[in-house]
């Protein structure tokens, strides 16, 4: 029988639950946003004891279904102010998956110091982890695995989360028990670190497996799905993903224009093939050792998008290098050294923050006079602060919207107080409408424009053009609200844009797992309902449409190379959502 | 004729109009928040070059009238992101209202460098002011006084303001040409900092004087008027406000359980009577030499509730040690020693930060550990280093709720960004109903319910019952945006709110240099307009019921010594306004 588990941190019960009606069909984004939504008071302070951190893996995490590893965290943002889910793809999910816990709920706050959640099936433990605190993620991982075997599973926070930083992530183990996987965005792991958890450890042994209710549209489901990613170009084995890894991007985001450069200063970057997917394959290939393309993040995927980087020697410096980490931390710092970019991704793992908002804070400090663009060993040096929390790494550690505000800085690239992607606006039109609209705040995942605008996925549309781009990210919001509360991967959507059967596939399979008759119409309705309850959520807590909005100084600034202001008007915004 | 000068920095033009029909009988709050409503972007960023800084004297100011030297600033302010109208008492707002300058509006934004800008009877120029850039505010005040004469009105800001920080205030000379009259609120000295106006110098020579409609209205009214200050007890020469100065309330409050102690964890100041108004006039008297109760921040203050602070040989130290400060710096510490407490307000007077905001953030600087709640010296040192910009100083120089969000604290007493006041509002209800409600921020001049909650002013309530409270909150609200419109100092509120014949003359004194026939219905007509005014443009900037409220803590957490938390209902404080 599937199960929430709760545990409050004020006095440490723990209760176990069953789920009424309203939370059977949900699971992933769509079961932490409802329980946020329905538990945390929307105005309270994220780091108080009435926020929650949520846990829930997809709808059919730890089934044979193909890239599905997928956990959601849920919980109100320190960073944004609302309601925030982050995803990541780790065997955790599937473990708990298994264990039928559709959701960890940790509310309360501890009085003081830190605690290791212990899960396995017989229930779930508190143990006082004054040992762990002030650990960097990597010791801890590996600390608990030898305490509790190669089997186990680690979800924790590093230094930065326990400092309460608006950037800190939630780490979970990878494939080979590395701490490398991160719900990242949204500052969860200060949430986490405010109620005074370090760690929680999950052992499924005798675990019974996700009950399947039909395993025959299941097995249907799957079955087209798999087809289709092994179809796909960009999913198949041996694809775009697999051999390059999602760092393909950075010389096609170059060449359109559209790849962020020194801080949202300019959309070209001239030494972009120095870091480029491409190049990265290439170095990982000639150094040998323990490097490696076409690595998976959870058992059952498909895609294998990941990678481990070497040192020089060729012995393993830090997975993954991914092109969102090797951007914010490469071409938007105007560094083009893949070494120095896999350092500051492992520092930035080991302390507990989100790449993506640790890149674009430093951007951000660089245009403060911080230090200067291009200057790696300066850049790696203020990673380092952050760990250490002297007054400027504590300034860093609360992202780019307060850095920017404790500099006086107005080029800011943020919406809702969250640092902006890997992709331009002012170049590329549609992703600025997913940015500004999405509940997250600046968040790519939340309605990918770049397939149609830029990858000729689901579509094919001028990136440089404001037209009809208010339609393709709302329809690509709900679709992707539906796809983060399955458990697949978001990278399963570059087959199912294309081929029907896949997405057909994909339907059939949660289908299959629920034992309802779904069809594509009903994941439409869940993805509308999860945004409304996001919306709801984050109206309640005050934000209204002047908070769906880029930051002024990309309305004012030109970008090169197209000499573009960003022109999609307030109306057309607020067009998405509708009333 | 009244006129409006406008300058901008971005090509430094300067022009002169006619204020057009809407804007003829508006002035000082009135005036600067109209104009703001009116040409102000609300979603723009503070310190872009969308944002506008406006100065406008009071409708009287510049007259004869008894304790009319107000002057109000106006901008979106980058503490709170909503609009911002600070006014202060200073002889500059009395020359700008003799020169007929209803307004001057600072628009646009230098390229580099910062600017001194020179107002006399021929206009208005802009000189290069690198010799200024970094320079204190006493420096800046001594330099230019020396430079353009003893009679020249000076206005700037200190390094605070330059680096953009939130706290920084707008200095204005006082009688006797100290730096020490602040407009201090809401970070207006950043918006003026990043448009590049380091100072402002005004000489009223030749200057016609303000054009009196109806001069024998005029005289009736400010005669009556007079006469209530001179009649009241608060207000009147050798009553509190004139012997102890503002700092009369530190015994009060404290009584009363109303005074916040160490970041708002306690009522009630143990050491009280050391930082009172009455010891302070004591040790005046007893050092001599240069101290002074009784002073005034401008020609014709009947009231006169300033003061000189004398060091220990006699000498002046700093001028004035008021309620605010003396509390902020003072019991909001723990710090109880006055020539400590006078250093801080000698440092933030001169590096150009609101103390308030400074104490306010110090506090919850000292509950994250920065430093002990009572070590003088070590506040001393943090101030300093604001002024300096190290890494701590510019967290710091960001106010109380940047403050808290860098270090990880909960307790911050903001609303809206902005810290809070000299009383805790747990104690006194209603005056946390104008800290949540006001369109401006946690600010107790807004709507001054201590009036009748604890000094039996205008009625007399119990401060512990939210009985009955949002509409007293609401009638001081409106009833303080028309005085502060007319220049009119706040506390001539104290006779006007007792003695009804005060506030007739006070009407009849704007009508008659204004020549209307404005009776008090019209006053209380202009102040609901201009909350209108702001509640729309902070409506439109993204302001909602939600920003209307108290922290969280003061719901959770109960206040010794009364041990109530806040229990004002959010529909009472929504009442205030009504829809």
């Amino acid at each position: 029988m599937a199960k929430f588990l709760r545990v409050n941190m004020s006095d440490g019960t723990v209760t176990q639950e069953s789920p009424c009606e309203q939370y059977k069909h949900l699971g992933g984004r769509a079961l932490t946003s409802r329980i946020v939504a329905d538990e945390v008071a929307p105005t309270c302070h994220p780091l108080g004891p009435s926020n929650k951190v949520v846990l829930a893996p997809g709808l059919v995490t730890g089934t044979h279904a193909p890239s599905s590893g997928r956990i959601s965290v849920g919980a109100k943002s320190p960073l944004t102010g609302g309601i925030k889910e982050s995803n990541a793809g780790t065997p955790f999910s599937q473990q708990m998956g298994r264990m039928q816990i559709k959701a960890l709920i940790i509310e309360g706050q501890a009085e003081e110091g830190f605690w290791l959640l212990v899960l396995d099936e017989s229930g779930l433990r508190l143990q006082q982890a004054d040992d762990l605190a002030g650990m960097g993620m990597s010791d801890v991982v590996d600390t608990l695995t030898e305490r509790f075997g190669e089997h186990a599973g680690v979800m924790g926070i590093g230094p930065a989360g326990e400092m309460k930083m608006s950037m800190a992530g939630i780490c979970f183990n990878d494939n080979e028990n590395r701490a490398s996987r991160y719900s990242g965005r949204g500052g969860l792991g200060a949430v986490l670190g405010a109620k005074g958890v370090k760690a929680l450890v999950i052992d499924d042994t005798d675990a019974p497996g996700v009950e399947i209710k039909d395993q025959e549209m299941f097995r249907q489901g799957t079955r087209k799905l798999s087809d289709a990613l092994r179809e796909h170009e960009v999913t198949r084995p041996g694809g775009t993903l697999n051999s390059y890894g999602t760092a393909a991007l950075i010389n096609v985001l170059s060449e359109a224009g559209g790849l962020p450069v020194c801080n949202f200063s300019g959309g070209t970057y001239e030494e972009a093939d120095d870091i480029s997917g491409e190049t990265i394959a290439r170095m990982i290939e000639e150094r040998g050792g323990e490097g490696m393309t076409g690595h998976s993040c959870h058992p059952g995927c498909i895609i294998q998008c990941s990678n481990v980087w070497p040192k020089e020697d060729g012995s393993e410096h830090v997975s993954v290098i991914e092109y969102e980490s090797d951007w914010a931390l490469g071409a938007n710092l105007g560094i083009s050294d893949l070494d120095a970019i896999a350092e500051m991704i492992r520092l930035c793992n080991d302390i507990g923050v989100d790449t993506i908002e640790t890149g674009v804070t430093l951007g951000v400090a660089m245009e403060a006079g911080v230090a200067e663009f291009g200057d790696a060993d300066r850049a790696i040096e203020l990673i380092k602060e952050i760990g250490e929390g002297t007054p400027l790494g504590r300034i860093l550690g609360q992202g780019a919207e307060v850095t920017g505000r404790v500099f006086g800085v107005t080029r800011v690239p943020t919406v809702k107080g969250q640092g902006m992607p890997a992709y331009e606006p002012r170049a590329v039109k549609g992703i600025g409408i997913t940015y500004a609209t999405t509940p997250m705040g600046a968040d790519h995942t939340a309605g990918y424009t770049i397939g149609p605008e830029i990858l000729a996925v689901g579509g094919e549309e001028d990136p440089l053009s404001p037209e009809g781009k208010a339609e393709i990210s709302r329809d690509l919001q709900v679709a992707t609200a539906f796809l983060d509360s399955t458990g697949y991967c978001l990278f399963t959507a570059f087959a199912i844009l294309d081929i029907d059967s896949g997405f057909e596939g994909m339907v059939e399979s949660v289908a299959g797992v629920l034992g309802t008759d779904w069809t594509a119409d009903d994941a439409t309705s869940l993805g509308e309902d999860v945004l409304d309850w996001e919306r709801e959520f984050n109206r309640q807590a005050g934000f209204t449409r002047a908070d769906d909005r880029l930051p002024e100084f990309m309305k004012l600034e030109k970008l090169p190379p197209h000499n573009q202001v960003y022109d999609v008007t307030d109306e057309e915004l607020d067009r998405v959502h509708g009333e």
